[in-house]
């Protein structure tokens, strides 16, 4: 169940409703939608309220795109506690339920975990942060929850003593409804916060620690702009990527990918646009000189950066395939085989020996083997301990473009043989008997 | 439980007996209870008789490395009814078994499957072969089955009526140790057919049909022969192989096969041998003349045979391993490089123009995307009725040894350049989108 029932007024952009403002190129509302989706929900009650028509045509369109039901549910009161708004769904629901916020994104592996803990006997498993520091959360506007060992003990905005923020995702059985109604009727409180508190004081609240999972409340344009960056460092900390692509690519990539999410561009387009690249950088290689070298080197560490950004925008934009990844790779190889012998003819035109041809040939043969070797060995040191370092693609064109720039066609060619062909031979035995 | 008691006499060689006796390189009782191994099956009652104290030798060494456990059991009247040597379990198996004989062998699937049907209730499941007239069954000698339905109505070496053999795969219920006791003491049959005949009597035995499956009782040395053959087809049955090591390869590679199962090679050895035949053939490319080439494309075309021979020996011996299937595939694709690479300084020296080394560079980046795109490609293609024609490393080291028959070393790598990258892109555009 997903409450989007509020006006949002701090981040109505353009005339879209808050549910349908843009993060990183998807509305907010989708992205709760296919946190749920990856954690395996196919079924969804969303309550909307303020101009909910638009919200609801978008819904219904998502629903058939991504194959899960969406029910609708309407709360003209939004203007009063979102405790209304889950009410509306008392009729409803009769199984235990995932309750999330329209506004909160949220590392989809915590859904899974709330999902797993399960609630028994009428409690509510309330997901907290206890970083009382975290910059992404906004102290004045946050919910606040006092824990004590796993039980919590209460929970509102205006709470004095706390230790830890309400994320906004809970995993509740039905009891919560007639919670809600406990609240209304005893004290008036109509928010969701009541209920929790009633139910609190009762024992039946227990709370999970979100950890390092990221999760922020997106509320107004700050709040927007933080949820984007978070949201890109997110992906990147799960991902194996090389030195430079980690430490020297990373931070003009994420730019990047933040400017393209807006654009109409999917991933494989992406990735066939650094191929082109590749392919001129090669073209330039072709042509004798300096000058042409130094643009073509320039061309292929800014397709290295560009390579990084495919597969960043495919998971900002749930644009994530097998054949995307498998394209990738196959034009990467391509990429990397044309710039190679293109450095290889350059490096010839200066001096055209059969030494520089073995070369290039030992260059191009070695790269490729370092890729074709990649899935085998990755796997096994996925087992070990810790990523080791990892010769692969970024260091390769980092190396080209550092070759071009010092005008060192002939020296990187040897360097790649060397390099590529030791690695292969290395990973040849460390995979031994395996 | 295992019955490898007899004395084999027709078998005995060189003073093995006859469960000791190699069959591709392995003993007959090793491959008995491989193929027990690779259907699940960890705990073994081995019952030997004559000679056995040698047989329980080995066996102790292949349990300790196999990590199984193998019982001995000793029937001293190894000479009367095999129906002894099962009642020496009487006492130590009281949960429904698999019985083989040791000197039956049978595609392990078989063994899988009648696991899976069970027995219930005192039941035997008898693995019977209708294929009458099975070229691998020495039907004089033979176990003949009468079966009506799925029933198995009597068994016997001496039926005048049957239509099935037994083809020695029994799954058992201890009932079986009651009906042995109960044949010999009603009429003094002491063998295994008696006591299930007891049993058919009753309606407790129903048979499974052994379809297309291979299976052979190798009881005397033209017996050995023809399981030798059968063991060898089974395995190319399973392979997805190209068009040129099916319909050209294989009549040698079967026989090289059968060659190298019986010397103390391993696999990876005969990758590796393969690989060097390679590097050979690529040296004598670069030698210029006509000469040198031919010699080279005929090394290439053994070593294509040869390739097809370290799957078949890892799968004879038990030594397949995943390393052993990447490392073949890594020295491979070395090994294709290194060949066209030769191929196209041989191209050079007849016409040195950048035309011949363009030509070359897009052969081997063909040949190795062609390579790079095979496991994607084959796993989407096996979800498919048929496999397709496969363009693979058999065709390419063919048109290599064509082309330097033909001396048209150009020729072959301008084919190669469109064919492998037309392939390439042709499994892109096939693939899209899944």
């Amino acid at each position: 169940m997903i409450i989007a029932a509020g006006r949002g007024s701090r981040l109505e952009q353009k005339g879209l409703s808050k549910p349908l403002v843009p993060v990183l190129g998807k509305p907010i509302i989708e992205r709760v939608i296919r946190s749920g989706i990856s954690a395996g929900i196919k079924d969804f009650y969303v309550v909307t309220g303020f101009n909910g028509t638009r919200v609801r045509e978008f819904l219904d369109d998502l629903a058939l795109h991504c194959a899960i039901r969406i029910t609708h549910l309407s709360n003209n009161e939004w203007d009063k506690g979102n405790g209304l708004s889950v009410l509306k769904a008392a009729e409803l629901i009769k199984d235990d339920f995932l309750l999330m916020m329209g506004d909160h994104l949220v590392d989809p592996d915590l859904i899974k975990e709330l999902i797993s803990k399960g609630v028994s006997d009428g409690e509510v498993l309330l997901a907290v942060d206890r970083k009382l520091s975290n910059p992404l959360v906004n102290v004045a506007d946050a919910t606040k929850v006092k824990v004590n060992g796993q039980r919590v003990e209460s929970i509102g905005k205006g709470l004095k003593e706390f230790n830890a923020f309400d994320t906004g995702f809970f995993l509740c059985s039905p009891e919560i409804f007639h919670a809600i109604e406990q609240s209304i009727s005893n004290g008036g409180d109509s928010s969701l916060s009541g209920g929790i508190n009633w139910l609190a004081k009762r024992g039946k609240v227990r709370s999970i620690e979100i950890g390092d999972r990221f999760w922020i409340d997106v509320d107004d344009p700050v709040a927007l702009k933080k949820a984007e960056k978070a949201l890109l460092e997110n992906l990147h900390a799960k991902q194996n990527d090389g030195p430079v692509s980690r430490y020297l690519n990373r931070p003009l990539s994420t730019k990047i990918s933040r400017y393209l999410a807006g654009l109409p561009l999917t991933a494989n387009q992406i990735s066939f646009i650094s191929f082109s690249l590749c392919l001129v950088a090669s073209a330039l290689f072709c042509i004798p000189g300096y000058r042409a070298l130094v643009v073509g080197g320039v061309l292929t560490q800014l397709a290295s950066i560009l390579d990084g950004c495919d597969g960043e925008i495919a998971r900002i934009k749930f644009e994530e395939s097998e054949f995307g990844a498998w394209f990738d790779a196959v034009l990467d190889r391509y990429g990397d085989a044309f710039l190679l012998f293109a450095l290889t003819l350059h490096a010839c035109a200066d001096t055209a020996r059969l030494f520089v041809v073995v070369v290039g040939f030992m260059a191009i043969i070695g790269s490729f083997m370092v890729s074709y070797t990649a899935d085998k060995y990755d796997s096994l040191m996925r087992e070990r301990i810790k990523p080791a370092f990892r010769i692969g693609r970024d260091m390769r064109l980092f190396l080209i473009f550092l070759g071009a720039l010092l005008n060192q066609a002939l020296a990187v060619l040897v360097i790649l043989a060397v390099l590529m062909n030791a690695e292969t031979i290395r990973r040849i035995y460390i995979c031994r008997g395996k």
